[in-house]
């Protein structure tokens, strides 16, 4: 029996639409063929959302071909048959022999398909900086007719402006997020350890919200004191206590799309340190917010954060975002000043307004927003507070 | 206030012993200085398992001095601080500013800091497979006068042989495991949605066992009916029904040691087909730790594997597994025929059988174990079960 189709997170509509855009890319960098590796590339593309990307693989975009062609080590082909909206036939296993062999791997299958299909002689697109130095060279000197066109981030930059069908899983995954900050706020207390409100955080991002669940786990970041001045750490075996100050980031995802959000816990009342920061950051915040519209640019957005911190007697030396979607950041603009991309509708950001200010001390808040006709949406719900437990 | 040491997962003398070693291989392949770059190679010298190394960041470890030195961007200092074994001075934190440069990024700095110590004239190790092209490119242009050394997986080899401390941490995060898949056992019913399955078990791994939390998580895969074929989806919205076979796959972690171990089960009794390819299975996988033993080969353990498996009429395609250790996955070597890897005390495996046959038919069982002196030990205490809910 044939593996069935999934329930796909977008109509074949939408994917052939993304595939245009990338293949008038693919026109005007003279590049007939890319093999595209980035994993959120891939699930830009198709919908895959599995997790084989630690192997090599690679989706074959053709500017001769409507679909683009997967290919991937054998025990992933069914996942990706049930995922991808594209055809059965575009899908192909290769040998799990080549796993783990001393001098073959997936990227030989690949460079053959493409000499196979004629491809070996035109402009070959690669994402050189998702891929090994090897890899690169691999298929230089396996295809020295092809002419190499360097795809790092092209693809990340056409999904930097988002449809409306993404938007709505983008809220999707808003509410997840919301949920899980939620039941922080319910768990959250002297005595409890860290690992145990992660857990039922976790679940609750796991779980999802409005009857959709959580489609998968990005990044997740809870650090308390002593540790508020570290913004990577997922959580640790130590207990709140009375005082304690909890930072807390993380998204909910849906069908691999992310929204993030940062806020920040104290149990028992806040210090004054922590308040004088928290309001001039909600300042800064809004100010931001304020100057997101489309005409504006992401350097617009990060100057009415600094210059309404900064009146507030603050610095914030890390960037103030980033452009987020699938699995989380997108490596392309930043709202930084200086950075003259212009706002378009639907882009959408992470406001990440993380200040780690002394070895001693930090404090986080954001906001995930989309860029309007007219201004700017946040998709959380949640008030921008400093929630005392 | 300075920012206080967190609770070491291993003492100093441990890690000390790890950079010998590296020093070592560093000596044989006349390498002066070492920039390494994968996080769980950083992890393994340093005790570090925030999660910063989606920007750049180096370990640089020289043969002149005892502790490595840390480069990281500046928000990320805080946890190095907290986190790793070496003193103070030690962990660099470099300018927020280079996150999002258009020109720069945080290798630039780190060739600065061989240029400043000396570094810049003799061989110089580079993890180059895990390294964007341009990296490398950067590394060799503005270090023309250094040799550079390839050390890509050299550190994952020299962790293949675990310490008696680290096999103390694997079985921490094997009774985690455990614990997590009996927690499967109990909530996986008819009419519950996969979602809500994983959310109970992946709180379970967060949660830990035996007043161990988990520290972290690592790879999760349920793949239910219709879906058994595929090896990583991590879950889907789908609910389970009477006859539904479920396929588990994931690992507790404990200070970024994971022990994996997979499972199948069946809503009501299973087909006979199942239980056919579960009896061979457990049949085969007995059969490979009975081969394991120190002067045994990682293809005498597959070899066992296949042999037994093959009387019972059935192929495995994919090898029978691969070590395991610092975020699951050590890319060295094969549990597969023709790997001459000879077994040695403390090696640690992922005994690997799952088994995607058709694209509407798969099953998985696996035991993470040790090479002891004499044969093999099983991290796990799960009985090799095809469970039947």
């Amino acid at each position: 029996m044939a593996m069935p189709k999934g329930p796909q997170a977008f109509p074949r509509d939408e994917y052939l639409r993304r595939l245009s855009a990338v293949k008038l890319e693919m026109k005007r960098r003279e590049t007939d063929v890319l093999v595209v590796t980035s994993p959120s590339n891939i699930t830009y593309l198709t919908g895959y959302t599995a997790k084989s990307g630690y192997v090599p693989q690679g989706l074959v975009v053709s500017l001769k071909e409507d679909e683009p062609t997967f290919l991937t080590r054998r025990m992933d082909a069914p996942a990706a048959l049930h995922q991808m909206f594209m055809d059965t036939g575009r899908v192909i296993g290769y040998s799990e022999n080549l796993v783990g062999h001393p001098e073959m791997d997936g990227f030989d299958v690949i460079i053959d398909f493409l000499h196979e299909h004629n491809c070996a002689r035109g402009g070959l697109g690669l994402e050189a900086k998702s891929l090994a130095s090897q890899t690169v060279e691999k298929f230089k000197s396996k295809m020295p007719e092809a002419k190499m066109v360097d795809f790092s981030n092209a693809i990340t930059w056409i999904r930097l402006v988002k449809s409306d069908l993404e938007i709505s899983v983008m809220k999707e995954a808003a509410a997840i997020t919301d949920a899980g900050m939620l039941r922080a706020k319910e768990v959250i207390r002297p005595g409890l350890r860290e690992s145990d409100a992660a857990a039922e955080i976790i679940a609750t991002l796991v779980r999802g919200a409005n009857g959709k669940a959580g489609t998968g786990l990005s990044g997740f970041y809870l650090c308390a004191s002593p540790r508020s001045a570290t913004a990577h750490i997922p959580w640790s075996e130590d207990v709140f206590r009375n005082g304690s100050q909890i930072n807390l980031e993380f998204g909910g995802q849906r069908h691999g799309y992310v929204s993030a959000l940062m806020r920040t816990f104290s149990i028992g009342k806040s210090s004054d340190r922590l308040r004088r920061i928290h309001e001039a950051e909600v300042a800064g915040l809004e100010a931001a917010l304020g100057a997101a519209k489309p005409g504006a640019t992401c350097g617009d957005v990060a100057a009415a954060f600094n210059s309404t911190f900064k009146k507030r007697g603050f610095i914030k030396e890390s960037r103030c975002g980033y452009p987020i979607g699938i699995d989380w950041l997108e490596s392309t603009a930043s709202l930084k000043e200086g950075d003259h991309t212009v706002l378009q509708p639907n882009m959408t950001f992470h406001l990440m307004l993380g200040n780690w200010v002394d070895e001693d001390f930090g404090y986080v808040i954001s906001e995930t927003f989309r860029v309007t006709h007219t201004g700017a949406q946040a998709f959380s719900n949640l008030p921008r507070q400093l929630f005392e437990l």
